[in-house]
């Protein structure tokens, strides 16, 4: 997800940074380039241009390893109480075999993470998670609380399958039922004679597959076959991709938002039910931030210059005075100029508001819009 | 603390990935790699060999950019009893000014973090982390258990001066009564004006200060300054050294041990204070196991091998059948040999013991040993 942003620094490895059953393959694949998510490599370039990868992902298909995508396993007596604690969106009626999109608030509905929950069966949970260890905030909830529920990270390293023609190939291996799985919804599939938990999911709007690999040794094979029958779809290895995940808003937890935010500030208003008759924590909280209005909220911008390495917030001004930050940004080839996500303070979180950005010592202009760009 | 593992793969920077402070200057002083720890950037190799800058730390002073080693500050009128909860270390006796290294642990006794507690004062504490969340633990357990307390990760970034000459050094800053700090023992020092408090401490056993940077403007002239009137001293850049903590034993969470394993299997017993009155979580589990004895418990080993690149746990075996794995390792100039930190399975944790590890698929032998080598 930070593809372009390419430092010259290497990075040095570690067991800490724990590495994927799919990292030797990946590396023998032109891996240029990593990033760490939840303890984890995960890839962020191979030998081919931003741009390049960019086309690809919107014409082809692709295949990434995103076991950093790491599961927290909830199961036990207490674990649908527990999990709905933990979110704001609604969950009561949340069916097995489907997956929510759920910020993770804590009692000042501060942003906490924001997983893709899935529920297993009745009693057992698997949140998809983003960048924060979220297995110790359910923990300390659990036995703060004394939650009769069993919390842990199981052995599931996931492989994304996006891109248009990532239909025709999971199809080619998987037959026609695979091609009518609705979009978020999972099921299991098997390859040659093991189950996979297959999801129509991933951080791309470009369509396609998350396999929750449990079973490594399958996974791998299925992996080196989704290449192998993948030639005629013009398959290639990929990663999260910045130009393509920004046009499409898939906000980025530790970029884009992080425990300084909440949910309404952030735009995820349909997953935030207060009208609901649930319990979770930060209700009254973001009850009073509702009435009160939100004192800043996230925005998108387009900037004048064809070029951008962010590493870190920048200031946005109007007339010198701080107006927001500028928390991801990226040159995109389909508005030719950069564009980027921001969060803006009220009042000026409107549309077409002019702002400033110092940049290397220059000041370039910018104007704010809505998002997704696309 | 992976200075050796150069992977030849870059890392790509976001804002996720902090930069600190000290990020433009360390990067202009010749920083060659970076790991990540705590969501930021830690750096871990300069344009010098690993053994060049072992000897160097042992011998002179290095200056490093340790602002990744994140604050956890609880404060508040329960802040006491949610910091004792959470360690197995008896703070009863606690005094301002003293740091205290804590196994931070789950009611199964996992380990959860390894940080040095500093209290501030009668009702505030920072917790000095190690790599992982541990402000979403104190949350989720202060949440649950309705305690009146403020968690909060304030702007701190530390910076640790290092190394036999580092005495010297700070003298020359601060005067002769920085160099009367008792080690563990933390006080305010002026700098132009500024207060800071430095603690003597430091990820080295090479004696030396971490001067916990709030004002960071201050702290960057102090940065500076260090390097300015440190020539004399033969000062340089550096960090976390992999050799010297292996040699040292300084246990790294996430690479020596993690969620998986409890303080008594790391060696940690004098940490576990079991006879105290305090209560604090996994007491009772830490009673059996300790009645019970240890099923698996960290060593030492030598191998016979003159180079390593770890990046994974390998498997220790005897006659084919695993007992524990290599966790880290590294090649010692001082022992002429690779050594490392292992956990090894019950009966098998005995000194002196051959076992076998199978590194770039050729089987080596190796001997274990106690902790520290040096």
């Amino acid at each position: 997800m930070n593809s372009n942003n390419m430092s010259k620094i290497q990075i040095a490895k570690a067991k800490r940074l724990r590495s994927t059953p799919y990292t030797s393959r990946i590396e023998k694949q032109g891996l240029t380039a990593y990033t760490t998510y939840n303890h984890m490599l995960l890839p962020a370039a191979f030998e081919v241009s931003l741009e390049v990868s960019y086309y690809h992902l919107k014409e082809h298909v692709q295949v990434w390893d995103v076991a950093a995508e790491r599961q927290v396993e909830i199961s036990g007596d207490d674990s649908d109480e527990l999990v709905q604690m933990m979110t704001c969106r609604d969950l009561s009626k949340s069916k097995v075999g489907r997956c929510y999109y759920c910020p993770i608030i804590d009692d000042q509905a501060n942003l906490i993470n924001d997983p893709v929950v899935l529920r297993i069966n009745k009693n057992k949970w698997w949140l998809s998670i983003a960048d924060s260890d979220l297995i110790l905030f359910a923990k300390g909830l659990a036995i703060g609380k004394k939650f009769k529920v069993n919390i842990k990270e199981p052995n599931v390293d996931i492989m994304a399958v996006q891109g248009p023609k990532s239909f025709a190939l999971m199809e080619k291996i998987f037959g026609k039922s695979i091609t009518e799985l609705k979009f978020f919804d999972f099921d299991y599939f098997d390859f040659r004679g093991v189950k996979h938990l297959i999801a129509r999911s991933g951080w791309s709007k470009q369509g396609g597959y998350e396999i929750y690999v449990e079973n490594t040794k399958s996974g791998l094979e299925l992996y080196d076959y989704l290449f192998e029958i993948g030639k005629e779809f013009n398959v290639k290895p990929g990663c999260p991709h910045l130009i393509e995940r920004i046009e499409s808003a898939l906000l980025s937890y530790g970029n884009d938002f992080d425990l300084n935010d909440n949910p309404l500030e952030c735009g995820f208003d349909k997953y935030v039910n207060l009208d609901s008759d649930v319990e979770f924590l930060g209700k009254e909280k973001l009850k009073q931030i509702k009435a009160a209005g939100v004192s800043k909220k996230l925005m998108g911008i387009m900037i004048d210059l064809n070029r951008i390495n962010l590493s870190r917030a920048l200031d946005i001004t109007i007339d010198n005075k701080i107006v927001g930050e500028l928390r991801s940004a990226v040159y995109s080839p389909t508005f030719n100029q950069v564009i980027g996500i921001a969060m803006i303070k009220k009042p000026f979180f409107e549309i077409d508001t002019s702002v400033e950005i110092i940049i290397d010592k220059v000041t370039k202009t910018g104007k704010l819009c809505n998002i997704p760009f696309v």
